[in-house]
């Protein structure tokens, strides 16, 4: 099977050009102009399109636990509602259980996953009990194709692990060229706040905020690049959202390291304002929070100076009668928020249309970077000859709406409800199969695929 | 005119596939494999061989007038040894002279340039008189595709402009677009360092480089970047060489700017031992003078953390009876050495081959980057339907040594002679045409043509 | 002649107690308490009351030569007022004309002073033109007294000397242990500035502050930072008024360096908003202008860090007359303002008062470092036995108004009309001598007395 | 009882004279030349000497409970070497059991302290377990007068607090102007590093070094600073050993915070080089450890940039026999080292002899420096009337050794054995009594008292 893109403006991280784009099977096999159309090929009129790569979200939720319920959407329906924002692979957390082996968490995600999503996934492992038995493991996830290792520096008694245990899963990591990633934020600080905030009756969504305030991340964010850099780690931060989080990134280049910055949709476009909306302030909870209109700026720059290489959106919904379980105690509420549909049209609208990156711009922080980074590069991330014909076809132009009435994630309220953006996603293909087509999902539940990853290489 | 270069690695700073590559006339026009033969189109086998865009150096000197003579490599010799390293576009530097006009020294250089290069060239603009005059000739310039405005902060009374001027200069760029590069360096400080050195009796070589420390190019960076963030002008560092400077960009990231960085192959392999040969040490005297070997390691970090975003030359030959003009006072060396030819053998060999580089990174520091900042892209810098064939076959194994016996520049020593490289640039396309083959130059002076660029785009 | 003074409570830097003081002739011979009454010793009774050391002033201007005419305080009138406001020891700088030597302009100097202070004083050499010739001199003026050398980054063509010249001078200052200074803003951009906003009708006094941003001093902050740190000279920056320069400052101690930091009393009290006033904002045109209050908090944490070691006026008034000389022209209103006079009563009101300082920090910054940095220690700067009597009386619960109808100034305008202050100096003496006591000038004109200093002992 | 000091040097941090010193009972009475003999008084003929304050060692552990068994000084012996070495006070840690009150703990030390001591005590109060009942007692130890509260990063189990607990105890603290001190060291990064020794049988003292990298006291300095500067709190560094340590306090500066540092004297003079005697290598096991040159370079930089404000010793003998517990296992070598009795003689023969710092730095940072930071100012600390007599003779050029075989501290080695000082302490009074003269103890066990301190007043 085959298919034909015509006359698309074809934008990947380093090359913007007008062609055609032969498909053969799930592959690319051919770009150029006028290329001769295969007999039964589909030919997809791109003129006055971009084509960019199939986007990357390396920082999803799906189905994640949470007090005996889940997040809201599914490997279906969170992969569908991706595959219609134009992301084609997410990478989703496998979260061990402390006491528990990484294979056995593994085996628990993978059964959620397999035959259920329609877009590629791959997995990372949040060592949340990092001890004799799980170094005995690093090896081995990394040849399952799991070489990235979460870290949290939060959530105490739960999946948070102390200096000691980060230093020696680094030191493992390291042996085997992984990558460590971590949530930067000094979860006892913030467990000290919120139970003052709690102790003075401060209960609304607006105290969760207070509950975190930057120095909560920027001391971790060091703490961590510190460590990282005493181990000789490669090292990533996710959902970096402040000033002085990337200044400490800053900081730490001047002594020749490099910390990989990944930053999240909302960081750049949202600000911590909407918490004072008691009501519904809950639909913005999520850790970090929101920050300031200055750490917006800081977000943007650190984009252009190639100091934040990706952005992904933590997604990880929950229908607003969950966040009501928080109502009375911002503490209560569940951390998360749909996103990952709306991350490629949010970012073209507000970035490249707005002039504040450039396209190819656009094409690493939503792709070619998480593809380098998180080793699946050159099969994804690019559009070249022989990598998996994941392909985004935009219309530039093209006006439209946000609502939780018309888009596809599980979750009956919108992080954006009514913004306005131009730029709109018409056609998504995953392996060269039209997945998406003017807002109709055309490939079915289980066609999404496990990508097993290699090391980074960046 | 058709060429097919067939199942090659074509590696970009986005890609890595094994295809092959489609060239009618100047142009690419597919990519694909098992591209069809177009009758009489000339087959390049490039099995086992690497293909990367042809490299930009962005930064020589031919013929540059130098004490009533020039610098040993002309448009022709020039750029001759350019291709034959695999560097297809290089950018001089038109040097207004004090007192004259922007027109006038573009002429001057033009009439040197046209007709006698083989590869393609275009001019950066060195303002060195900023005045009224000169301010009204800026948006001229840019509209005869020269974008980018070189300052001095060295070389009082010859090329030097005052901070004031500096201002001015960077004020009106701005305006259009433009880009401000520098050579920073505090040249008040480095006249005083020389003065007192030659009073002393201290004419080695050596006594060059003691002119230059550490701090005269490092606070020259620093005031560059606070004056470029006060105008909001795009601004880009030639040549730096070490970590005190680099800090100063490092710093700047800190006030959400982005200073472009460019260093020079020299920076990152050779160091300062070399100016305590006596005899020789000529060889090396360039301004900035070769650094410490932790200077090396800043040069290599800042690649790899997105900070030093090209790596050119200062290719600037002088013969050695050139060189001898200064063999009994250090001042009297002239600046420069030959270069151009070797920059992306060197790269590949030190900096691929031992690990410490992407090949995507290779690419990107050698010509995608250039091309983007210098408003060349898409035409130059990628390998990508449209693009200008400009192509390097590249065998990643062959071993070779360095010599001034058989390097192609119009000088009588060599830099690296006798270092022993791993990868030899095989055959290089510019425009479609076969440049250089197996060590054969196969384009005549004239063919080279002069690039109008745009603005930066990065 | 004794002079017992019973039972104050006696603050230096480093101490805090309840004692009499005796004074023989010039010098303090006792501390104790109930201390023997000498026959004929005027007694006076400070209970209640502070005792500190008098007051150094290193900033000021008096018959500052001006277009022609002269800052309006003289010898006289200017150190009479600092006698009223607790200052017993003000700094004065000579300015050595281009092309002249030090040596006239020293005498020039000591010809204006001589004779005519009521106040000790001692000069400051502003080298404006380092050459051979000056060069000799250094040590001939270290050896009359005058070990800090001033420098100007700013003001080409009258005062400023080029990065060339500061190398020279700082090399050679260091070989005798002496002091740099320096008014550290750039003044290349400066006179761009300045000539931007004429040419476009911005004339308003305003414009004078739009004309120094605060990287103009944050930059020659930084370049003089790192200039002296090369030579390895004392180094001092004059009147620091914003963030940007002292974290230059704070940025070079991270090299082991130490650059000694003076501010004057209106950056810490005074801001820019003053500028808005068309009608009155020349009473505050003086260079570098006021500031925001962000600069403010840096400034006062700045003397708690022990970074800002001294609080000076940089005094230089001008009648209201001269002042009008820029009414059409903010580049025609002179420089400077009246303040010699209320420092020690403002710092003390809004500073120990206000609980931003301590008693001891007050008399660290108002006359202990100052005797350190200037080598007048311990002559001068503290209260100890042999020390000059320069004693201020401070009554630290009256309060007062500031007002041009009751200041010692010879200015028709205060800086400070109507401030409320609490804490006001009831009596002072300059070696032994009442000079002041209840608003009366007790000493005449010639009583003052040219120091010889030191070199630096800090 | 009266005793008259005659013509000696009379140094401070802020004066420097030749006088007299009158005590009467426990205080200064006088200062002046010629001072009447009263009768019955103790003439001291100082001529020649220095006179100096005595000092405050705010950093020491007698009878420090340890596995069983007490660090070798207790009370009696350590105040009694203290006093020959010129430290008339000395502030010990009382260490809180975890799971116990404020207040046993107080009276337990009090109990060991209580008529033993021959020099003045205070204590500091380590706080090793904040719950609502140590809250309840910060005020209660304040009004006690233990105003400084100590916290440990590291000794996880034992002495380490988390930062919940931290950030709450700054917040208690913080109401009442205390003061939070802290043993900055990451104790998790380091409990894993010493596993990893033992583990692969690295037992030697090297690898008591190698397991506490600078990062690992460097890291914990920021923290400290971050989470001080978000709570508002006074703050202060125990023991700060290396750059980047003290870089985290200068980076703090920046955001206009001061913290407070403490060195100890064996920083400043003694490296890790040490370590690599295998044999001896645990006589200078102490946490954190001895570091490298340049930070020794970068402390005495600190001192003059007046960012390091206190030199104490963190004394901590123990008998060679007890070092020997850990001869084979570095894990079991009892932390200290004996170092109270030189810190004067030592700093004076290596920082003032050789010109490194003032007469006057020394007294600050031995003396004046620790009276005002923790709440003994002006009682302490100073030479003024009304101050305690507490009093330092000096010979400045009087020649000695250091040897085990002299020195008064219960330990059967030196840290410095054979080291020749320049410059040997005479006579020491401590509150008007001769309490050490020419080698012999003139004050017996009980002498010392208990100092009520106040808040910082710096």
């Amino acid at each position: 099977m085959s298919v034909l893109l015509q006359t698309g403006r074809v934008v990947t991280a380093d090359s913007d050009s007008i062609c055609d784009i032969l498909v053969e099977g799930e592959t690319i096999v051919g770009l150029g102009r006028g290329l001769p159309q295969p007999a039964g090929a589909q030919v997809i009129d791109c003129t006055g399109k971009l084509i960019v790569p199939g986007g990357i979200d390396p920082h999803v939720h799906l189905s994640m636990p949470f007090m005996g319920t889940f997040s809201s959407d599914d490997y279906e329906t969170g992969t569908r509602a991706a595959l219609h924002g134009g992301t084609t692979t997410v990478i989703d957390f496998i979260l061990q259980k402390q006491g528990g082996s990484l294979r056995s968490a593994f085996e628990e995600w993978s059964g959620r996953a397999t035959g259920n999503a329609l877009g590629d996934y791959s997995f990372h492992m949040a060592v949340t009990d990092f001890n004799p038995d799980t170094k005995e493991e690093i090896q081995e996830m990394i040849a399952e194709g799991i070489t990235s290792f979460k870290t949290f520096m939060a959530y105490k008694g739960a999946l948070m692990i102390d200096d000691a245990q980060l230093v020696g899963l680094m030191q493992e990591v390291r042996k085997y060229g992984g990558l460590v990633t971590v949530h930067a934020t000094n979860g006892d600080m913030i467990d000290t706040l919120v139970a003052q905030h709690r102790a003075q009756g401060q209960l609304a969504p607006l105290y969760h905020y207070r509950s975190q305030p930057e120095v909560t991340e920027a001391e971790a964010s060091g703490r961590f690049a510190d460590i990282a850099n005493y181990t000789g780690v490669n090292a990533y931060i996710v959902h970096l959202t402040c000033e002085g989080a990337l200044n400490q990134v800053r900081r730490a280049t001047q002594r020749n390291q490099r910390v990989l910055v990944e930053t999240c949709i909302q960081y750049l476009l949202l600000d911590a304002s909407l918490y004072e909306n008691e009501a519904e302030g809950a639909k913005w909870v999520m850790s970090p929070p929101l920050r300031e209109k200055k750490d917006q700026a800081t977000l943007w720059a650190g984009l252009n100076q190639g100091l934040v290489q990706v952005v992904g959106t933590d997604h990880c919904p929950f229908m607003w009668e969950q966040k009501l379980l928080g109502k009375d105690d911002f503490a209560k509420i569940p951390n998360g928020h749909p996103a990952v549909e709306h991350r490629m049209e949010l970012l073209f609208s507000e970035g490249v249309n707005k002039g504040r990156i450039t396209p190819q711009k656009f094409v690493e922080v939503t792709s070619t970077n998480a593809a380098k980074i998180f080793g699946m590069f050159p099969r994804k991330g690019t559009i070249s000859i022989g990598a998996d014909a994941d392909l985004v076809i935009f219309d530039p132009q093209k006006k439209h709406a946000i609502s939780a009435e018309t888009h596809h994630m599980n979750c009956d309220y919108s992080a954006y409800e009514g913004w306005e953006l131009t730029g709109k996603i018409d056609t998504v293909l995953l392996r060269g199969q039209v997945a998406v087509d003017a807002g109709e999902t055309k490939v079915a539940k289980g066609y999404g695929r496990f990508i097993k990853r290699d090391k980074p290489v960046f």
